[in-house]
């Protein structure tokens, strides 16, 4: 404990200056309205929550979740993810009142990470969730709205991948051995490591009919991104009905040029049930934010009912968008001290107009050529004895 | 942990309905746009620090604090208040840059609770810190800065309580006989137990001129809210001087109305040095926020300059506050499957002007007539085949 210095702060914890907050403060407005204009309604849950409640439920390993302990034993945890308390919160209250939700959220979540340097262990996210809708029009709404709160922030080549967990887990389970190979093949996929996923279906030793399908249907869905290409690999088909009615709906409402499909897609996300996407800026290494269907989570807050929607991470959005300038005409009145009121009727005035005014006493300050070199416009009030 | 139930959040816990998030968004916008025409610059900080730096250094008691360890064995907390980061922040770097620093801050802060419907383990803290000016104008425009902002919530019927740490401690120490006396005495004030104080004077077994001095200070500092009342009490007199001219500030500025003295007034936050002050809205139990001098706090990280500063508690700004009704034209469009493109194009002039539309296929509902109830308009695109 004695190694910690004076400023330190834990692992991936950051502080967020004067120039990024108010950028990040332009996302936000930016996407609330956005969202809202869409009739989807914002809401907030709390940082900390039951272990037993949303830490099980939640996709995100136990090794990431922040953990603590009550004063009467229970285990808490740091929000991992937004969607589990949503599902909470939906499940117990909100779904009595309307079906469908459509519920936002703009809001801070955290991940424990191990090493300095790396991934954040805090972000925020901005997100939708539409609960109590099972129509493949709920699904193409919720990717519709990922595209257009994108271009929202002035990102404009960007693509959307849209797979489908259950064609995934079906071509898994059926050119596979056992369950243990095709957990392992799928986590190779959420990697996105298909040298390692050619390696591993070698080495498990298949029946070659089985091996050479698997490599053919990654080697194939990675090379022609569409439905078409891994039709035949597919046994039974009402997931790919289900996707060609999607891909028909964002083909008729213009979005066609924002997405190609990828069934080789997996996520770290292990609730998905139906189609998946990720959203990917061009030169991105990683995702500005992902979604899909879980149709299985509400369950487990014992509600019968579907759920679809997605969250953007805040940092990569801001990262993949064009630069933005805020210019504000920031106005320094330095006063002494016998001509405070005579200062103040001034800046009133100029704060009325809108303009940002700091009102500065002499007296207060010990550099005041340093001070006045950070503001466009200086008006000074000196004093009449000197 | 067999007794959590499906939708239980832990002790305090709370979740915000979208009903309130509006209104709450609004408090958040109105005063983002009063302290930044202010000139105060908005900062973000983790919501989890080292105990070591933040947690030791806060006036949060211990048992009010919400620890976890990291992976490297390392305790660290929620923060329990803003204006320990922001020291934290101003020292390591802020500083270095410019001075004085006028920082503003809207953040959720973290308190233990130990028994379920107390008070909030998490809430929402709006306020401002204005480090490196020692001056008395800096006091007077955190207090103004304070009664604009309740006033910008149209707050109206509300009293600031000025007081004096100095003053106050040093009362204690001259009409007492040990430090543990004065400490007991200043515990009884913050919670305001004036009977108590009463008592404990008494037991004391003091000599009768100091009890007497002490009943007699208290009655009059509660009697008569103003400076020439407590100033035969008060030894060295600096501190009332600058008192006197901060009153003259205030009164300049034609801030008289909404102040008083109060050298009674004593504080939890135990790291303030100089004036100190608390909002209360006509009618309410509890201060709205507080605030004053703590010129002690940055020499815990390194630096000299002093600082003065406020917060206001969101939650306690909402309930006094006049009711505020956000009307909103939501529209409801109901389509076909077949009819969706029609419908689209009809959704998206609604949302270009300005509307909240909810865009539903008849597809995804069950109850379509409980769901348009929801809504001022609706609209409907029904099948042609019907």
């Amino acid at each position: 404990m004695s190694s910690i210095k004076m400023f330190e702060k834990p692992l991936g914890m950051r502080d967020t200056f004067p120039d990024i907050y108010e950028k990040l403060e332009l996302i936000r407005s930016t996407g609330r309205q956005l969202l809202h204009t869409r009739g989807y309604e914002f809401i907030k849950t709390p940082s900390v929550e039951y272990y037993d409640t949303v830490g099980k439920a939640s996709a995100i390993s136990d090794a990431r979740l922040f953990k603590l302990v009550d004063s009467q034993g229970n285990t808490l945890v740091l929000r991992p993810d937004m969607t589990t308390p949503i599902a909470r919160v939906a499940t117990s209250k909100l779904l009595k009142e309307k079906i469908p939700q459509r519920l936002a959220y703009f809001a801070n979540v955290f991940r424990a990470q191990q090493r300095e340097g790396g991934r954040p262990a805090e972000f925020d996210q901005m997100g939708i969730e539409l609960i109590g809708d099972n129509s493949v029009f709920a699904d193409a709404e919720v990717i519709m709205t990922a595209i257009d709160l994108v271009k929202g922030f002035n990102i404009t080549d960007f693509k959307v991948t849209i797979g489908h967990a259950g064609v995934l887990s079906r071509i898994l389970k059926d050119y596979t051995e056992s369950e243990e190979q095709a957990l392992h093949l799928n986590d190779l996929l959420v990697q996105r490591n298909f040298v390692g996923f050619e390696e591993a279906v070698l080495a498990f030793d298949l029946p070659k009919t089985k091996s050479d399908a698997l490599l053919a249907y990654i080697e194939e869905a990675i090379r022609l991104p569409s439905i078409e290409a891994i039709e035949k690999y597919v046994r039974k088909n009402d997931a790919l009905e289900y996707m060609r009615s999607l891909a028909k709906i964002l083909d008729a409402a213009g979005y066609d040029e924002y997405i190609a499909f990828d069934f080789t897609l997996s996520s770290h996300m292990s609730y998905y049930t139906g189609m998946l996407f990720e959203v990917f800026a061009s030169g991105s290494g990683f995702p500005l934010g992902n979604g899909g269907r879980y149709d299985g989570l509400l369950q487990q807050f014992g509600s019968q009912v579907g759920a679809t929607g997605f969250g953007l991470r805040v940092d990569r959005v801001f990262e993949a968008m064009p630069k933005i300038e805020i210019v504000t005409d920031s106005v320094l009145v330095l006063f002494a001290s016998e001509r405070f009121s005579e200062a103040l009727q001034t800046v009133k005035l100029l704060r009325e107009q809108g303009k940002q005014v700091t009102f500065q006493s002499y007296e207060g300050i010990e550099n005041i050529e340093a001070l006045k070199a950070h503001y466009k416009i200086v008006n000074e009030f000196k004093s009449r004895e000197a």
